[in-house]
This record gives structure tokens, C-alpha cells and sequence, in this order.
């Protein structure tokens, strides 16, 4: 059982849906990480023990997803030395565009690492916190690598339509 | 010295030209308050502390001013049972569209009583602490009341142009 | 029979799927509450008459929810001393947005609570009232905080996916 | 004297410098008008005796202006069978797309006649007026329609740089 | 058979939707008028000779219909010298907000009555013609107000939910 | 005196601070243009002239300039079979969003070519200008590619900050 | 077997269903055209390779069509000197709001020939491109002139509702 | 002379008021970096260059800021394995809007670590480079960790207003 490196947080049981594609490219390139719903706004201590205990507990990389006035990421970053990374998920009015913004805007002195809205972002913050490892974890640049080839030869081989 | 019934917070001191105006009107309507720089990101745990010891302290609503990914007026109503207000504090890029949607887009369980962007907000926040005390304590009432007919007065003086 | 101290009202009976929420919330806290139909534009005097009345019939805190150019809680808070939670229901073209930015940008001197688009919206609407009240009633304070903790306890348990 | 066709009202004396050009285009176009402070939040109960009264008096066409949640418009066309041209007025934070929204977005049964956000927006409230009051009165469409002779040869001069 | 008074058009046949409600409107209220599509931009000179040809035709008031880029209103309003009514119609990728936008931001000299997006726009379309119409013709003016005042009594009586 | 290939118009004079900058790409190129101001809404008949002959008089190109409702780019690219550039000029209100949209939201069946908002949208109106002439013009695309090389040498140069 | 006078790429295989109505526009049209997939972010080097080869291989416009942060249509644009007509794809989240925003910008330099979002704009291309090469080839150009013509002779017959 | 770890890049010479905020950062923190602009629109090749030889050349993050149509940060992302953070630049008509969305919303597969917009983002780049290198240099971690404590004391100083 390895230790896991990344904690992938979100504010709700109905972000699971966008993710698991997180954690898929986890899976994928084996980065071993934690997974668990803590919501900055129904569960503000559990997030700020959470948040302050990552780094003593071996996480290096914290992937946190919410939606609508989505503060997780932010209040996270701001209880953690670690890099955050913040995905906006899509909301049921704004399409996201709210998540974004309270996600992305963030003040002078506490960054989160936005990447897009919904499972596209999703994907792409299991592919940060991968890449912010690599620089670290030689195998793991190297997975993410292969993979980034790997899709390359995908797209030229569809490329004939 | 009379007890403060309001706590008025902000995330950052340049918010004070904006939430003064909150602090004007209640001054105006004789509102006991205290004033007090809170940062969600840069003093998370002083934010909590301040939040859930605010009954206890005799305070009964909340108004928090901040801009951007404006998580204070959010993160404050996470941890304490008043009401809290929300002013969204216009923002360097976005004009504060960034500031309103992080505050008033909380998801369901946890409200934040949002008013307008900028000093227009924040005078509106004044006067919402002002009516939602004024249920509980009747000269509060009468002198929102007052107010109100006296701005009736001004306007009605002023319509012809 | 309790005497309501809530006052629910909006435009159309078409607003009524998203403003159940709203008084689930009340009949769930056992805070009573009426409602009814009132539109802004198809039955401005019965508006008028009704926030104008609303304190002395025993009303303390007054939801209003509302779509498109939703004028219904500005003018309800134009002609009543009491607290006035607008709701922006979600439209049909623009999603809420045109609701939102209606109700929320009060000009000042007349403040609307504003709360989140849509259902989440209804749901913090009818507990911002319960905030409200709260101040002065300790047993909604109480079942409030019941409500929160157990909400919070859901979390707690849903945490590991 | 003549009596007035058309009310120009606004809500706040601040929309005076945007709604003086309707007024202009109206003595440029010799239509009667009068013009007055006539606010939806301050001053409810005179809006709505102004929208009631104003068929009785001699007028047929309102104009209103207002900024922000701009509740003017809408609410004097619940009152009045007259047709309300409503301006937008630039808002401080958000350049008038809320003034916009909150006058455009009526919901059906009670139509606002809208044009442009600010100072173009006023010019053709006037132009509009009288554009309506023409299809009554021959002479004011002449006049309206030599003024727009007058700016094509205006424009037809300035076509070479 | 009755001479037309308004002339009802729009950019394509598929705004036929959204722009039936203008008609319905005007049938119920025995407002005489034609209906035609008629292209800015696939049939730019039928435009122009229909909006040049409106008046001696007998049309007292056009309402135009189009979405996207809608440019129809506008470019009849510069060859008419009747009030012209734009209905910015829903929109494939944007809501309509396009069409709005393109609709109402006129600028000074040509004015657009413009009404919300979509159907209730259309409806508040054929509403505003016959309120213009009103103030020449008493008879439309009073099914005007009495079809209100019916919406007014079906609104009371729907009050209790 | 060669004949023009580009016509440069505008729907103001106040277009023309910013349209200069499409005039100054042209004579930097060496590419033969007339300029003019053309009012879709004031002068629509001079509009429809100056397109529908703009083939025979030997013009290959069209750019045209506008703010706000901005129809002029559409307008003339439905009487001409000639490529038409569209520039989004800045608008008083917001700030040439609605410019844009205006200008780029076509109806299957009219296309207009459109660039940025503001001056950078007119410097790329002359370039693409020049870059569609190139096509048949070697001479033009010879003084294109010149310029781009020159322009990547200066930015190699600025590289060291 | 005609050589291909215009490129037809799009970033991924999911545009194909946009894209495809420029190919029908341009087989309409017969202009002979190639399409591919070229992804800007994940084949960056085929897409500048694609670029900077297309002039010499004897295309003379090409067309790029791309969603979200959609790089496409300006990269290829840097790297050759043939015009470039982008297309803003419908996106996720936000309706291809992003993929304009994202094409339409260039900095000054660079232009891109943007169209509207989606299949209306995918049509336009293949007309845009069709009036580009029409300058230089006079078929294209009839053939362009016929299609608009029946066009509106559509629209004519169609315009009895 | 320390080897760069991180490298600072920009659009334009114009982008630098913003970018410092970045270097500034990375000096008080003492991470070594090299700056230089490198425009994805001017200098494509020199781009890939920068971003494909970036690894090998030592660097192990890369901040790259750029406004409107912002494609520096995307594209640089595509030719490495590093982690790549995206400054969006505020922009003369949209406000750095246009830059937001066309850094954030990249599609799944090449991540960009995305700012606030503006001077606030840069100084976040700057943090973020930081807290991303300090998971690998204790000694790098250990300086944010004491800066964000010292920010602390300022901000708790500032307190009473």
C-alpha cells in the first residue's frame, strides 16, 4: 500500500461525477492519492484539519473540485503550504461560470492553480498534479510523458477523417 | 459604552472606503457595532474564531465585505448561526461581477444575505442590519422607519428638476 | 393555528416549483409561515397593500422569489419596514442572471437579502429567515443549529466515496 | 402653454444628465412634456399615483429612467395603459447591464419599450415619443421625420475623411 | 376586410415560433395586421421596400423579430418613420443575448423599442403595439385595459396555492 | 493615382480614431483604399449604393467599421459578393461586447470576416486585407511577409527585459 | 483530381459535426478543399508544420474551427500568410462564449477571420472562403452569386407564413 | 550565479507592469529565474523552442502571462512536461476576461495552472512557482512558509480599523 501523495477533495457527493476523472489520471499514471468529500461550508473544521494536517500526512498536492460560490479550493490553499489545485465544477445556473470565477479570482497571497470548468478541468488537474510531481518523482514525469505521446499518436492517427 | 450588535468585517483595509458606508448608517441609526479587519485567505483562523465566538460576545448579525473570490461573507456564515450580510466590494478586473457571484451563489444549508455591489451595498447593509434587528428591538424600527420618510421628504423636494 | 411570521410571495404560480423549498425549510424548522401569489407587474395594488400591511398583520420577515425583470422584492421592501429575502428564480433565456442582477442591485436605501439562483436560493431563503427570527426567538435559533449539525453529520458520513 | 404629451421621469436627480437629452429631442421636436424625480424605492406611493393618473392628466407616452435594479419603468407600466419607453441608465459597477436586464426582462403581459444603455438611449426615448405620438399627430411625424433628413445630410457631408 | 395597422415580420421561418404570440395577441385584441418573413440579410431590398413602402401602406406601428446578429429591426427603423418593435428571438449558442444586444443598442437617431427575449417578449410585442395604437384608437385602448384587468383577476384568484 | 481595392468605411466619424489604424496598415503595405463614412442607420440607401456597386467600381475588399448595434458590417455584406472585414469598435457602455456580437453572430448565408475589438481589430483588418489580396497579388503578400518578418525581429530584439 | 485550394482542420474529431457544414458549403460550391484533424495543443508540431507548408503545397485559405480555449485558428494564422478563417465551436460549459473570445482577440499583428459560433459560422466559412478565392477565381465568384440568389429566392417564396 | 529554476514569460514588452509583480515574488523568495518575452503570435518558433528545451535546460516551472486572445500559456504547455502557470492579463476592451477564458479553459490533456487576472495573479505565479518547487526544496518551502506568516502579523496588525 503506498502512501498517497495527492488528496482529491470535493464539496459535495454530487461532484464525484466530474472527479473521478481526476482520479482516473491518477490511476492512470499511478499517483497514489486519497479521495473524500469535505465541504467548506457544511464541514469548516473537518476542511481546516484537513487542509493543515495534508502536508505532515505525506500529501504533497491537493486537487479540491466545487461548484457555485465554490470556496473549498480557496480556503484550502489558505490552511496549506502545499500547491491547491481548484476545479471549477459546472453549476445548475451560471453553467460554471460562478465556480470559475470564485475559484480563479483569488487575492494577492493565497494561489489555487484553476484549471477549466467541469470534466475537462477535472482530467486536467490529475494531469498538473502529476506534472508538479514529476519534477520531483523522475517515474512519474516519465508516465506522464509516455501518456502525452501515446495521445499524440491517437490524434494523428484520427487525423484522416 | 454600549454592547456592539453588529460585527462589521472586512477581508482586506482597502475595503474600508466601501464598507464605511455600512458603518455611516449605522452610526446614523444609533446601531452599536464593532469594526474589524478579518482575512478568509491570509488570517483563516482568526476568521473562524471571530465567527464562532460572535453570539457568544452578544453580537447578533454579521455584515463581511470582500471582493474578488470573496469567500469571508461565506466562510463567517459556515461557522456561526446569526445572519450574516454579504457585500460584494467592487473588484480591480471584473467590477465586482467576480466579488457578487462568490458571495451570493452559496449552496443550499449555508445563506448569505447578499446586497449590491460597491457603496451602494454596503449602505443597504447598514439598513438590513438595521431591519433585521429592528424585529427584535422597536426603537431600531422606528428609526429605520424615520430615516426612510425622511429620504422620502428629500426626494419629493427634489422632483422638480 | 400559529400566527405566520413569515410571508412567502411570488410573481407567478409557474415560481411556485422553485419556492416549495423555502417552505419545506419552514415547515421543517416549525416556523409559520403563508403563502401566496403576487405579482409585481399583473397586481401591483394587491402588492402594495400587501407589504404595506404585512408588519401589522404580524408578519416579521418577508420571502419574495421572482424571475426575469423580478421587481417583486424591491417594491415589496420599497413599501415595508421589515427584512425582505429576494429569491431570483431561474429564467428562461438568460438563466437567472437578469433575475439576480434585478434583485440584488438595489439602489441604496432600499436593501433585498439576496440569495443564490434557483432552488439553493429558496433553501438559504427560508433559513436566512429562520437566522433572522433566531435573534429573537431562541427555539428557531435552537432547531437552526440542530438542523446544521445534523447536516453536517450527513457530510461526516458521506466523506469516504 | 401647452399641456404635456409626454412625462419624462427618472429615479434619482443623478439621471438627470443622461435623461436631459430625451428632453432635448423632445423641444427640438416642439412636443410638450414635463419632467420630474420620481423614484420606485423612495418615493413607491408617487409612482404609482403618477403611472395611475397619468392617462386622466393628458399625457400619452411615459418616459422613464433609472440605473441598477431599475424598477421604474416596469412599475409604472403595471399602472398605466399608456406605452413606457424605459432608458437604462449607466450603472456605477456593472455599465448598465443591469439597468438593462431589470427594464428589458418584463415578463409577459406588461411590456417596457427599451432602448440603448445611457446617453443614445435618452436621445431616441425622445425620438421614440415622438415616433408614437406621429402616427396621432401629422405634424410631429414631420418634424420627426425632417430632423431625420437634416442628420442623413449631415452625415452624407462628413462621409469624406 | 380589414386595412392592416401593424405589420408583423421576421428573419426567418423559424422565429415563426416565438413571433405567433405577437399575432396571438393581436387577434385577440382585433388589431388588424399582416405577417411576412422578411431577411436583413437574405432579402435586403424586400427590407427596404417594405419599411420604405410601411406608411403610404397604411401600417401604423412594425414589430421585427430576429435573433443572433438581428439586424432587421434596426434596418427597417432606418427607412420608416414609424415606432418599430424588435424581439430579440432565443438564440442557438448565446440565449439570445446576442440578439438583444444587436437589437437594442441602437445608436442615437434610430430608435428600437426592444421587449425581452423570447415569447414573452413577443407577447409584450403585440401588447406595446396595441398601447401605441391605444392612444389613436379608444377602442383598442379599452380591450387593452380590460384584457389586463381579466390577467389581473385570474392572477388573484390563482393567490392561494 | 491607383485605383482603390479596399474600401474603408465607418458608421461615424467618431469610428475613425480607431478605423485609422486599418488605413495605416493599407499605406504601410502599399495597398490602393478609399475611406468614407457610411451610416447603416443614417444614410441606409448610401450604404446599400456603396455596397451593391463596390464590385464594379473595382473594390475586392471591404472593411467596415462600427459600435454598439453594430450593423453595418452585415448590412453590406448582404449586398455585395465581396469579402467584408468587420471591426468591433469600442462601445460607450460595454465596452464593444455588443459591437462584437453584432458584428459576428451571422445568420448561416452572410458571413462577415470579424477581428478584435477596438484598434488591434483595425491594425488586423488591414493585414487580413492585405493577406486576401495576397492571394491574388504576389506583390501584396511579398510586402505582408516582409512586415511580419521585420515585426518578429523586433520582438526578438525586445526579448532581454 | 482537383488540387485543394482550401484547408479545412479542426482541433479534435468531436468538430467534425460543426466542420462538416463548411466541407458541404464548399463541395456546393465545388471548391476543391482537404480536411484533417490537427490538434494545437496535443500534434503542435503537425499543426505548425500544416502551417507553414500550406502555401506551398498550393492551399490558399484555410479554415480552423476549434472549442474552449481553442488555439487553432491563431497559431496556424502566426505561422502562415494565407488568411485564416477561425471558427468558434460550441463548447461544454460555456456555449462557445470561451472559443470566441478565444479566436476573435488576436493581438494586433495577427488577424483571424472570425465567424459566428457553431453551424451558422461553420457555413460561413466555406462562404467566406468561397468569396476569398472568388476574388481571384471568377467561377467561384458566380458560383457564390448563384447560390445567394437562390437563396433568397427561398426566402421570397417562403415569406407568406 | 544560481541556475534558473523557474522561467518568466510574457507576450509583450506591455505585459511587463504585470509580470514583475510575478519576479518580485520569486526574488524575495529567492527562487532563481530567468525572464524574457516570447510572443506565441510573433515569435511562434522561438516559442517552441523556449517550451520544448525548457527541461533540459534546467527549468523546472514556467510562468507565462499574455491578454486578449491569450495563447502563450496553452501553446508553451503543449511542448513541455513542466508545470505551466497562466497570468491572464487584463485587456483593453474585455477586461482580461478574454484573457481568463482563453488560458483556463484548456481541453483535458494539457493543463495550464491558472491565476487571478492581473497584478494579483502575478504575484500568485510567482507564489504558486514557489510552492510548487517547495515540495522538492525544503529550503524554498520553508520561505513561503515564513513570507505567508509575516503576511499574517500584517494583516492581524491592521485589524483595528
Amino acid at each position: 500500500m503506498t502512501k498517497p501523495l495527492v488528496g482529491v477533495i470535493m464539496g459535495s457527493t454530487s461532484d464525484w461525477e466530474t472527479m473521478q476523472e481526476a482520479c482516473s489520471i491518477l490511476d492512470e499514471l499511478q499517483v497514489p492519492y486519497e479521495k473524500k468529500v469535505v465541504s467548506a461550508h457544511r464541514t469548516p473544521d473537518l476542511m481546516f484539519e484537513y487542509a493543515a494536517s495534508a502536508k505532515e500526512r505525506g500529501l504533497e498536492v491537493i486537487i479540491a473540485g466545487a461548484g457555485g460560490a465554490a470556496h473549498l479550493p480557496g480556503m484550502v490553499a489558505a490552511k496549506t503550504e502545499l500547491p491547491v489545485i481548484g476545479v471549477p465544477v459546472k453549476s445548475a445556473a451560471l453553467n460554471g461560470l460562478d465556480s470559475l470565477l470564485s475559484i480563479v479570482q483569488m487575492p494577492g497571497g493565497v494561489p489555487v492553480a484553476t484549471v477549466a470548468i467541469g470534466k475537462a478541468g477535472a482530467i486536467n488537474a490529475g494531469l498538473l498534479a502529476a506534472q508538479i510531481l514529476g519534477i520531483k518523482y523522475p517515474d512519474i514525469q516519465q508516465r506522464f510523458t509516455a501518456r502525452r505521446e501515446a495521445v499524440k499518436q491517437t490524434v494523428l492517427e484520427a487525423g484522416e477523417l
